[in-house]
């Protein structure tokens, strides 16, 4: 029996998620943060390998990090079509934007978002340069970048009804959660109209809705 | 057959050692980056999704991301040993780890270096205040993240010769090249022997060696 620590408003929503479309059999143990520094509890942190949300345990096995924790969950399923196999049309696209989700989308949204934290954190007597220098770092990194991104997945959704083309994979789960965040945190910046569908198809889905409910306390707070 | 557009000194070299590493079938088309801007040329970016290195074509299919050109190739070898499958007893280190090198690792590491060179671009008048300023985000986010990451990755290659346990397999090609330009941007801040070993070792081998060869001009320029 696999169990899913959940770490309350984090990225393990997207776990959640996970188990309410695949309805695979799991134990969830609730973890709330410290409501004072919004930390994940020492409890949580020593089954992780790095800390992080979110983290799935199978017997002597802990494994974190989001797209491990789907293709681990996903093995348990080999005839799922959420997971298009080598043979499947859908393969290249799938595999494409799976990891463009966790690794090139979500690093660049984390790095404008703890930009926008920092700055706004800075001391009073520095805050106008801090919020000059971090935004001279987006304008020049994470900007262009984004933009590319979310330009290149305007055009998959316009064309597509889900993230890999005719029906929903694995990769809607990645993605779903990572634009949802996107839109919480300030918005895409241009509007993108396929893509604000594409959200609210998303977050109608009752898996998700169910996953929320389970959550209790998902408002959109940082991983 | 499969084509790799290789853009000079760039994450690519990783697909280069995959292919060198598996023997598989593939054509070779060499980008030069713009010697005055270090960008890579149009000719490139417009063939890949979001403009990025690596990328791969097969027919009309392009596909970046290193992970997913990873698993793409690896598809054409459904009997290789560097992908663990389900049954395998390292699968869910694989997969911790194959994910963890893209989606937290590398994105942690490319945050910190865009911040330094962001400290040393600065106008010299407001230079002190930008290294301040990013220096601060590193020390709260980036360095106890990376910290927790490096540390475990040490107790994994104390007890492990490769990343996932006993034998080679992708998660090294992921691993490998991230915290090879780690040492190379800086170095990896603490001694961790066992990972530095292991770097050592992974830049021994014969695939990775020819890579290099064949991409002729590598030396740590970021991608």
């Amino acid at each position: 029996m696999i169990t899913l620590h959940h770490l309350e408003n984090s990225a393990s929503i997207r776990i959640l998620w996970l188990l309410e479309e695949t309805g695979v059999e799991h134990e969830m143990v609730m973890y709330d943060r410290d409501p004072a520094t919004m930390l994940a509890p020492d409890a949580f942190k020593a089954l992780s390998p790095f800390g992080t949300a979110p983290l799935l345990t199978d017997g002597d096995v802990a494994i974190s990090e989001s797209a491990a924790i789907i293709d681990y969950v996903l093995d348990r399923l080999p005839d799922s079509d959420l997971r298009p196999g080598a043979d499947d049309p859908l393969r290249a696209d799938y595999l494409f934007w799976f990891h463009a989700a966790g690794a090139t989308v979500q690093p660049l949204l984390t790095m404008r978002f703890v930009h926008g934290i920092a700055s706004e954190r800075a001391p009073f007597f520095v805050r106008g340069v801090a919020k000059g220098v971090l935004g001279a770092v987006d304008k020049a990194f994470t900007g262009p970048r984004l933009s590319a991104a979310f330009t290149a997945l305007e055009a998959q959704l316009t064309d597509n009804e889900f993230i890999a083309g005719d029906r929903f994979t694995a990769a809607d789960i990645a993605f779903g959660y990572t634009l949802y965040m996107a839109r919480l945190r300030g918005g895409l910046l241009e509007p993108y109209p396929a893509l604000s569908g594409y959200i609210e198809r998303m977050t109608q889905r009752p898996a998700w809705l169910r996953a929320l409910e389970r959550d209790g306390k998902f408002m959109g707070v940082p991983g």
